[in-house]
């Protein structure tokens, strides 16, 4: 699969995972995984995931606007950079947000999310 | 100096040397960087700051609202998120943007540019 594509499918895992079945997220993340949500840092796998569960808000809906990808050097590791809207239940506009992403590569052929940084835009 | 002050510091120094001096960016970039730009790919320094160049404004200013950084692994690299506004000589309204960097460790203790990701946000 070339970067690109990967990208998108792993883009759209993520937000389809995230309004569906936000802890189903854990298994994307490690414990050197970092986010860092609207400024907030948090570190390691159950800790991404409890922070996501506890947003004050059940039901949501991201839709993506771009996706752009970099592979990030020699370790194998790919960047992934996305805008988008974010819908929540009972709000009238969508919010607009960036994210970046930091995958790299697992011995099993697959990948891990090292870095992710998301933030609100405000529009 | 800690790495939430040496992200500042670089997109301080990124900004300033973009809205005054835009050719003096190519210092930060080597051959294998990687400028996405709108979509468009471009890779070397020269190239980058050719594309930079060459955007249709001459006169621009950039505000930042937020810094993100984390380090991106073993390698001593660092993610850098910035949104801000961008706002053109003669323009009323200013324009939202995200950009990432991914900075690499240079041997002479320094850093440059491997990954650059920019996005307007369309606000």
């Amino acid at each position: 699969m070339d970067p690109d594509s990967l990208a998108k499918a792993f883009v759209e895992h993520y937000y389809s995972t995230f309004d569906t079945n936000r802890g189903g997220l854990a298994s994307l993340y490690q414990d050197a995984s970092m986010l860092t949500f609207e400024g907030q840092k948090i570190q390691g796998s159950s800790n991404i995931v409890a922070k996501l569960n506890s947003l004050p808000f059940q039901q949501c809906n991201h839709s993506i606007s771009t996706v752009d990808c970099q592979p990030s050097g020699p370790a194998g590791g790919m960047i992934v950079f996305v805008s988008g809207n974010l819908q929540l239940a009972g709000e009238q506009h969508a919010l607009k947000f960036s994210q970046m992403f930091h995958l790299m590569p697992t011995p099993q052929g697959s990948f891990y999310v090292l870095n992710d940084i998301f933030r609100l835009n405000y529009a």
